[in-house]
């Protein structure tokens, strides 16, 4: 057998095993300290009561003879597919159900949407950037092409007309960094993408916590887009569903390259090497968009942002440049007295006895920035600003 | 953008969907006619209540703080794995946790497998069979070479010392056919695998239909496949997940290519394409290697197995020669008056109103076969078998 040797040339990871290292050696040596974490980007909150007498009901379902589902849709069940395009519709964004496909995660959707281009294409990523991004094109022998993301441009980069591009990779609100694209500013990239005849990967996993109603949630909101972006979201922020799996995937029927349909391509992708989202998840998933869901995953929202409050206001009283925290549940700062990020990072763990996520683990951009999330608990939250800045305050 | 254009020369699958229009007319031009299916590959019965109640308990845990769960391990949760490790030692294969990943079905894995592999490769793959097998290598621009399974060799193909060989899929008890492979023979394929330094792709998806203690249902209970072998196996038909979703996947840590392991590699495209699979699948998954789950299970199975009988007996009456049936949920018949498949498809469908699968959609060698399937109602069975008779006795 000949193996894909492109897999020898991804950088292994190290970020998140090496943060567990120091904060587990730290705490075995200091067991009196209260470590508090700030820097995991997963959800704490639990279900909301709408999804989870839902999934209670699907489970009876599957109990029953008369009820039961076996195999669904691939593509998804129209019930949460027309759940879905009423939530677009909200937005002025109108899809047909075709448009829309139902998978477990926006992680995996983003993975594989790859297998329907060749080898040979340019690929545009930010730096500092979610791994993932990069990693999935390295594994197919894709070379990647970084566009900085800096202080200087809010980490939202433009595109520049004399850089050729097939495949662009954009996340708003981003993550790591919390910067969030204004419509201008995605219309420049649309009208960019169509004279390419690229097509952007738009990653919208963290629209529900955009507030500001001039800043756009989807990217079909900005005209133009059809004919060129693909679009990933998920329930596992909006609702979260990070531990029960649940993501959904647009492409649309105007996207083609020459005279194939991306749509068409996608949808044999999937009926081909996926078979569908359990029924339980995908009942439990359209529940968010009942009047009670949406009342209860709102709440938890709230409550999110509540924490990014308290985090942006600790950033402001010390001083120290940051983006995110308004529209977005990730604060990112520029580390105080010119630090470096890991060096940060052991400060704040060893002085402050709280953990983030140092920015170098995202990028040769992120080196001097670090990552702080909202998922935490409101008081522990309020604890951590104000260890951060009685130790720098000092 | 540069698409891959692979996804042009697969062909288009027409199998169930001209079934459904023949069935859907036939249905509406004669609406006093009750049709029988016995087409369908899909499970009736209803989960299992062992699998009900802890699906039940799972949905409650993430209804709370305190039990909530976020993101998993991407190659699944311990308790699940640990539980797959016990099922494994009853047939003596004796399994590393690391060895063993959860996934959301076997489709998904047989498909996402590919990216361990170069687009240079010799791939065998049966005639007929499951369509996916084909459609996933030709999609990545491999070419596929066949190999004949026949009435002659027991739809049994074996392997050909004088031909090279990089992938090879074997699925035993088979589908379409039902055919199962022995120690013997699967001996022959590991050796031959060995050989050649090509690895097997082994689809158990239907292992727990075997009854004969003869008869291996893993292929690692063969010497030597840990070095050439990697195993597909699913709750699908095992205990009715086919709208549940989960499935897992075996990766020995012996499986290399020169120095590369494929465990890693796997671990590496699923950490990286895959967020696991819903902690509620998993934990009802779980459940069914408990002992009342395993009590359940066993009843279910034994319930299609009653069908599969008396499709087997209705075969031998009619005097047509047949395989599957024994140790398989499916049965492979020749067409009797050396009729063509879809021809027999008609005649049953207009003269027995029962529906069936014709073997020419498998493949080339399936022409003159038919396949039907033990997932119905048994009351349901019994009279089609009748019908089916009472045409062909006339």
């Amino acid at each position: 057998m000949n193996i894909n040797t492109h897999y020898q040339e991804v950088n292994e990871s190290y970020l998140f095993s090496t943060i567990a290292k120091k904060v587990n050696e730290y705490a075995a040596a200091n067991p009196d300290k209260r470590i508090i974490r700030l820097g995991i980007g997963d959800v704490t909150l639990p279900l909301c009561p709408a999804v989870i007498s839902t999934l209670h009901q699907a489970v009876d379902e599957m109990g029953a003879k008369e009820t039961f589902h076996g195999y669904g849709p691939e593509q998804g069940y129209d019930f949460l597919k027309t759940a879905i395009q009423g939530y677009y519709q909200q937005k002025n964004v109108q899809l047909a159900l075709d448009e829309i496909f139902i998978s477990d995660g926006a992680k995996s959707d983003v993975g594989n949407i790859l297998d329907l281009f060749d080898a040979n294409n340019t690929v545009l990523v930010p730096d500092p950037v979610y791994p993932v991004y990069v990693d999935t094109n390295i594994m197919a022998g894709r070379k990647v092409t970084f566009m900085n993301a800096t202080q200087e441009n809010g980490f939202l980069p433009m595109p520049d007309a004399s850089v050729h591009a097939d495949i662009i990779y954009l996340c708003s609100p981003n993550n790591p960094t919390g910067a969030v694209y204004n419509r201008a500013q995605l219309q420049q990239w649309v009208d960019y993408a169509n004279a390419e005849h690229a097509v952007i990967l738009f990653d919208a996993a963290y629209e529900c916590f955009i507030s500001d109603p001039n800043l756009p949630k989807s990217i079909y909101e900005i005209e133009g887009a059809k004919t060129c972006a693909i679009e990933f979201c998920s329930f596992s922020k909006t609702a979260g569903f990070t531990g029960t799996r649940c993501g959904y995937t647009i492409v649309p029927e105007e996207l083609l390259s020459g005279t194939v349909s991306l749509n068409k391509m996608w949808l044999r992708r999937q009926t081909t090497k996926f078979n569908g989202v359990s029924y339980i998840i995908q009942k439990g998933a359209a529940a968010v968009f009942t009047p009670d869901g949406q009342k209860q995953i709102k709440e938890a929202i709230a409550y999110y942002m509540d924490n990014a409050k308290t985090i942006a206001n600790g950033m402001e009283k010390l001083g120290v440049w940051y983006t995110g925290g308004q529209n977005s549940p990730y604060i990112w700062l520029r580390c105080p007295e010119n630090m470096e990020s890991w060096a940060f990072f052991d400060k704040l763990l060893h002085e402050a006895n709280v953990v983030g996520t140092p920015g170098a683990g995202f990028g040769e951009n992120g080196k001097n920035f670090f990552r702080l999330t909202a998922f935490g608990d409101k008081e522990a939250t309020k604890e951590a600003v104000e260890r951060i800045l009685s130790v720098f305050e000092k």
